[in-house]
């Protein structure tokens, strides 16, 4: 199952709001199951964290994790996590990216933010993430 | 000037608008006058025309052209035309990328529609661009 | 909906039965709806057929197309054409891309056979693909 | 020498068995002496693996040594390690890349398993390359 476009701007709106909410301008992706974007928000961030969020959504997608917990993988892999980092035209395991799940509990997409602190894109993808959770 | 994320909304929704009336699924990309991604919208199209979306926004914006407009040029090029094309990591100019100007008449941003035909693309686009016009 | 990999074994044997009763040397690749690799066989192939087979299959599946009939709408596009072939990584729209539906009529991947001619490529994927039609 | 289609798949098929007797999900990847895939299973594994997969055969035989042999290598090379992992489109030392050889003892291939853990993947993938060794 993939994520419609309904349940992304769903997702979306909810992680805008909490961004808002903590005045942090962020980029914001939501992708689908196969890593495609599905919408996009930049909430007046710098342009550079375009890329850090799509990354952050697609590595949560493509290994089924949160980035941060993919992360944890990686920086216990050491040297090798950094072949892992440059696998798949790149990974980004910083908190913020979320899977998405559906009510069967199937992933259909993720969320992800970048812009604020690791702590606060967390925060802002997973107010994103469980409105469909 | 580049267009703020509120502006790029206010587009946005003007373009899902008409797709919808038009009934159509199409990818909607909203770029910066750096060609840097503001806002994006899958309306449940396959997710080949994302790049597409996002490539006639970005060939818009960087010739301050509408992408069509691009096009006749590029065609009247001939072989050098391919050359052309092969530029800035692709060029795509087929109708349905079309500039956002603020009051001013400075361009701030573009917007592209793909998924229909090329005169249901630009329609789409048009409908978003003129919300700032 | 995404294909297993019990339903891509069945979809490769069939078309791999069919390229070894035509005794034809090709690859043959099967992806899901993202696009992402599910199985994949080289019948002793030259090896500058694989990334035509995986690019087929992907071409396919993103524009919910046979490879061919995108191929169609890509050469009317004329010199417009060449930027859609640029764009995605690269398309690949010679005859031998099939989609593979659910019998719901759903897509959930596709198909690619390089390495004969196009007719051959395409009765080989064709081979494959109605084992899940 | 080169590994043949039908070698390739005795190999698969033993890793696949084992795999199974293990029940981990994972990508299984067959190369020849030139890195260039023969086979590929995804046994329903996330998609990240993939390219895990298809990275680690190729690190094998492009060195002649299994993966985690090379990875001990580079480990060792510490910060040059860097530059190694870079090279070749990007090395992944992790184990689970298994050189394959000819009853004269010549490499005439590799297999990789990537989605357990690295001792898993290791398991799985000489399950596989001591079919023709």
């Amino acid at each position: 199952m993939n994520i419609t476009y309904n349940e992304a701007v769903k997702v979306l709106n909810a992680a805008i709001e909490k961004a808002k909410s903590l005045e942090i301008p962020v980029s914001l992706a939501v992708v689908d199951s196969g890593g495609h974007l599905v919408a996009f928000a930049r909430l007046d961030s710098v342009y550079g964290v375009i890329d850090f969020a799509v990354k952050k959504a697609r590595t949560a997608v493509m290994f089924g994790l949160d980035s941060d917990e993919m992360g944890a993988i990686v920086a216990a892999a050491e040297l090798q996590g950094y072949g892992m980092l440059n696998s798949n035209d790149g990974l980004l395991t910083i908190a913020g990216g979320v899977v998405i799940k559906d009510t069967a509990g199937h992933i259909i997409g993720a969320i992800a933010s970048s812009g604020g602190s690791a702590e606060q894109d967390k925060e802002i993808a997973i107010a994103g993430s469980v409105k469909l959770n």
